[in-house]
């Protein structure tokens, strides 16, 4: 087995060199249960391994999988039942997991420079090391950091700042005077920048109130395909540093996102809202504008956060409150027929108890 | 009234060459009722229909309407009240409409040919008749079909795979490796193959994961406007032939859409799910990860999929549950609150009448 | 204190002359309550204005915050408590600090001109004074009108239509025949006339239904970013006069939107479906296909529509119902678990009642 034949055993990914189990151990910090020596040359699903890959266990319900797993190792947080081949040890096997796929499948992307059929404004400045592609128009004024990559198709307005090692995927747009922060990823389609809903009523009509404020977005953010920021009317949206935005999330003029907080999939928040650190917003959550979510605080898929959410409060709903009520409640709504019923049934036993413990009573 | 005319009737749609009803039967496989003689120069719906023109009555509750429409001709499933005049007799009669406005509509795409101001990335092939627009961006060692047909500003990487007859609109996304079945549409904006959102916890911060696996999208898919699909972590985020995908859906790393199903707009599935063939989600409804959901299952427009979906179930409700049941919880959800005081007054008459009744007993 | 410092007080938007409030008040309309001769070089939210700026209160939740403000002035609707500086009195604050952002913050666009990196298909007429930015397609016998500004990476088909004045941000898609009013904006990545999303059953798999009517936008509606508006199975999609439509909407085949209707972010018409004048939808709202929504009617955030809604009427839930309805429902909702319990303790207390009532009046 050499690696030409392993690279073609998962038609996928791209082939890596191999790596011993200890080398991988010794890579993620963890310790080897068996023989350290089994050379894995490659990482896959549980269901997908074949022999010289290595598979992973983060999710106990997949427990029983481990048995027929054709893998040759396994990292996992602890040793476990059924466990017949070399186990890779670690406090947080997801992360080694993490740590492991990026040793062996290092991103491809063009070679630097700055492709002549890309449009470069006067007064920009590039860095070092940048990939600017065919096809990109950057604006007058704007300033690009070093080792900046930037795909096809992507507009960059006036005055823009992107920081180092920034990544642009193709067709987005980032909007006059906007700043992106270093290792900043922005996925396909993704605009930053738009102008922030606003109108004053002007009569029967509506006037557009100019939105010239910007969008400032920090370091190490990620952005997903086909977001939309909104740039503030006045001032700034603000998404703050480490925050993760998956597809298709809107996040209105003046918001603000802190740091490490995930808005997943389809997410959208209202104008002037301010999200804490640490927050989780599940798919397709809704936010009203001009509220606080506090820090650390969860907001279960598809809930509609229309009040204040304290830091930690965890709440799901439309409007939000409690999850811990909102799962009673959840459980109790298939029955609230029956119970329309149920009291119907009564209220007529009831009145007619009262009459009978009344007669009776005259007796 | 000759050709040119009818072309001028209506200003929404080309022209085409008028046919005879008894012609347009032969072309749907369908029966003529009334004059098969009766020229037909054009399609359009009930209300705007005019002299020359078919219609179709595909949904009962246009019924009335047949008086009134100026069509020279209907297409239905059976003869009705109020029919004065030629009818196409068919089985389906929006198959048939689908077919005759299909006859007369010919798709016009711009002349094949590759446009000198595209650019084609080394080692890629492309089959015959493709028509590769100005300002297309093809990477390296990408496979292209016969008769692709790719619009302005499309993105695809390197290594792509896309199949004969594909057609690619404006500013569509396809990231390197994926593969696109033939007859496959993507639509303007769509993003294919953008990284699955994945990141490990690694102290308070996230890690991401690398996400290098692919989407595989098969034969006659259709993906709409600013969709987005993001890649497996590993292996593939998998489109079976057929599924038909409405404008801005996510659909998540790893989930796998059975065929023929349809996910209407604004669909939101997570990561791992599974989704049988001819499966139906509505508007607006989102899928939690690591489901499955059953061959011919329906969900609810904006239902919460929270939990397994077996086959040919009908769900609705946040989280879903039994349609039915969620119809008659939606009946009584406007009374809970009337219900609510009810009950308050019975626990208060039931607590008298208690203690009536205890203090009766004593007596 | 001169222009050049006032400009560099905000990093975020650009300088401009300063005026007096007296001058201010002449622009939009209003009276000055105390110094009319101070200078304001700029305007700001209350929190972020500096000496020099004026800053406006719309919403009574700040009022506490008018003593705080560094700001030289304000624009408020009434006289009120701790107001310690100058006042532009006017009826609708709003609206004068829109005009006052305007004032100071001229948009700058490109200059004009036709840039010969465009690509302009036969027959197209372009207006006088256009912008036409390097990286733009536009298609054949397509008719732009005076004034209008497109950025780059816009894909415009054949035989279009844009009005004068019109501003089409970078990446967004108008398809073939599509017809766009005067002053119309449309922000990145915006699709305009992608096809709708009609499929027939023939047999176990789909027929696609040609898509050959368009979409008509009329004067003055503005197209949020990554927005979706598919044209009309046959005949138009027609957005009237003076709509706003937020980000990530999608608006089906053959929608009407009627003038001044505002969309909010993320919601989704289907298809056929009328809406009225004036109305509002919420964020995130849905509305199921072949309904009406009168004029001045509004719908609550998160809702689904799924019957016709009367003209004035507000609705809210899924499905939607009359909002102060709806609001006794959320506040209730939290509780139907506890009810339940209620209910089943009733139930078997009422049991032993009757029975003991019914004993009682055997003895």
């Amino acid at each position: 087995m050499n690696s030409r034949t392993l690279e073609s055993s998962n038609p996928f990914s791209k082939g890596f060199m191999p790596k011993t189990l200890n080398e991988l151990a010794d890579h993620v910090g963890g310790t080897v249960l068996g023989d350290g020596k089994v050379v894995i040359s490659g990482i896959a699903g549980i269901d997908e391994a074949r022999e010289g890959e290595i598979t992973f266990l983060s999710n106990p319900r997949y427990a029983k999988k481990i048995r027929e797993t054709r893998a040759s190792a396994l990292i996992a947080a602890q040793e476990g039942e059924g466990f017949n081949r070399p186990v890779l040890l670690c406090k947080n096997p997801y992360l080694a997991y993490a740590r492991i796929v990026r040793l062996f499948h290092e991103e491809t992307h063009p070679t630097p420079g700055i492709d002549e059929r890309a449009i470069i404004g006067k007064g920009t400045k590039i860095g070092k090391d940048c990939t600017i592609s065919p096809f990109v128009f950057i604006g007058e004024n704007t300033e690009i950091g070093d080792r900046v990559i930037i795909y096809p198709f992507v507009f960059i307005g006036n005055e823009v700042k992107i920081g180092d090692d920034a990544l642009i995927h193709a067709s987005s747009s980032i909007r006059e005077r906007c700043i992106i922060g270093k290792r900043v990823i922005v996925h396909c389609g993704a605009v930053i920048g738009s102008d922030g809903f606003g109108f004053a009523r002007d009569g029967k009509s509506y006037y557009k109130i100019p939105q010239v404020g910007i969008v400032q977005i920090d370091d190490d953010v990620e952005v997903g395909a086909n977001v939309a920021i909104d740039r503030a009317a006045l001032g700034r949206t603000w998404i703050k540093r480490g925050v993760k935005i998956d597809n298709l999330v809107h996040i209105a003029h003046n918001v603000v996102v802190g740091e490490d907080t995930v808005l997943v999939a389809q997410v959208g928040v209202s104008g002037s809202t301010e999200i804490g650190n640490n927050v989780s917003l599940a798919g397709q959550v809704g936010v009203i504008g001009h509220l606080r979510i506090g820090d650390n605080a969860m907001v279960g898929a598809k809930s509609g956060v229309a009040a204040d959410v304290g830091a930690g409060k965890v709440v799901s709903g439309i409007p939000a409150y409690d999850h811990r009520d909102w799962l009673k409640t959840s459980m109790t709504l298939p029955k609230v027929s029956e119970m329309r019923k149920q009291l119907h049934r009564l209220l007529k036993e009831v009145e007619e108890l009262k009459s009978k413990v009344k007669s009776g009573s005259k007796k």
